[in-house]
């Protein structure tokens, strides 16, 4: 088995977004005289996370970003906390902590060392720029950004795994998706991709994550440490 | 003036494309009996690029990658080097001599030093695994690949300056256009961002290369650690 290419599920499976948007929004918006549970929030602005992007998957509305769908939600879910009252600037603010969110503490040592034989690409529903802050945040050198701005659609579509892999100008079978989470691997794997899994058991915080995948996968790994020794053994 | 961003021509600007092929497709070539000068064969190929994209700028061929337009190139040009007979694997290892090209001897470190200040990207009409490549060959950390493929049209169209501009989510005054070729950043600045001219007089070999900017730029740096200088400046 030769991969020349691995390609990153970004959010959950590299970064734990859970966790620095419960920290990030009530340092935000606690000193302008709230109070906030930032679990909470994180947990109900990614609820909207999935309806936004289906109805592009579904053609009803044309592709636009993340970073445009994570502001509507924005204005979706702050009434819920009191918040509708903040001006644009703080939205603005609190919509670029999702550019700011840490990795895993593997993440940024298991990139580097799987760099060493594969070329690296995000394929991520976050739109370019995000993924561009990311890498920078955390330290991450991308060989290219690939994924939904690339394809003007969004994951599991077909269109987005395969866009990323003529991008690069391999073949599917030259590509591996790695993925806390079964329904990516599954699409991937139904493009012609190999698969990966990484457990992210916490990802959802109380409510858990994917110890382990729900569907058959190439390698199953604990993180992307694990990951890299496993593929090293491949060379 | 705050630069967010730099985006970079690359054939003739990072990669000395003309003394690379020189060098390389007679090392194909040659040990299967053939004697060819590759300078003059590095012309002949470069020569037929600006036209190969013409057509498409116009609208008179949908978009096809740059790796697509050098190998049609290529079957363009062997007759005339008495190479017509080359096997179809000699052909692909050829056209992946463009994914090789070494860079002038400021660029690594020069790339390096402008990182710490600004994100760099690539704003090539070269194709995104074509980047990819050069990028790993010369050890260049982009921050994302834009250029052609991204836009789908090829330089000096506006929408490949603003799909990239679009792409990073900035506005074009906080880019700035970084190339050796006059034409181009003519182009950039009309599209509102900022222009640097590098200084490159040997692109061409003997027909030499352009010294300095033939229309007004914001920066005229003699190579990208004279430009890192100049940058370093504006903080």
């Amino acid at each position: 088995m030769t991969i020349n290419a691995l390609f990153f599920d970004v959010f959950g499976t590299l970064v734990d977004w859970r966790s620095s948007i419960a920290v990030r929004v009530p340092e935000i918006v606690n000193p302008l005289g709230f109070e906030i549970d930032g679990e909470a929030f994180a947990d109900a602005w990614r609820a909207e996370y999935q309806p936004a992007m289906e109805v592009i998957r579904k053609g009803n509305r044309g592709y636009v970003k993340l970073d445009t769908l994570h502001r509507e939600n924005l204005d979706r879910i702050l009434p819920a906390f009191g918040l509708e009252t903040l001006s644009a600037e703080t939205k603005a603010q609190l919509n670029l902590v999702w550019h700011k969110l840490d990795t895993w503490p593997d993440v940024t040592e298991g990139l580097a060392r799987l760099r060493q034989t594969c070329l690296l690409a995000p394929m991520s529903n976050g739109n370019i720029s995000l993924m561009v802050d990311l890498a920078r945040h955390n330290h991450i050198h991308w060989d290219a950004i690939l994924g939904a701005e690339i394809a003007q659609d969004y994951k599991p579509k077909r269109e987005v795994y395969l866009a990323g892999v003529a991008a690069l100008g391999l073949e599917p079978a030259q590509c591996m998706m790695v993925a806390a989470h079964s329904s990516d691997l599954s699409a991937a794997h139904a493009c012609g991709l190999k698969t990966a899994h990484v457990a992210r058991p916490s990802e959802y915080g109380p409510a858990g994550g994917e110890n382990a995948p729900l569907v058959p996968v190439d390698f199953a790994a604990a993180d992307l440490k694990d990951l890299a020794k496993m593929l090293s053994g491949l060379k």
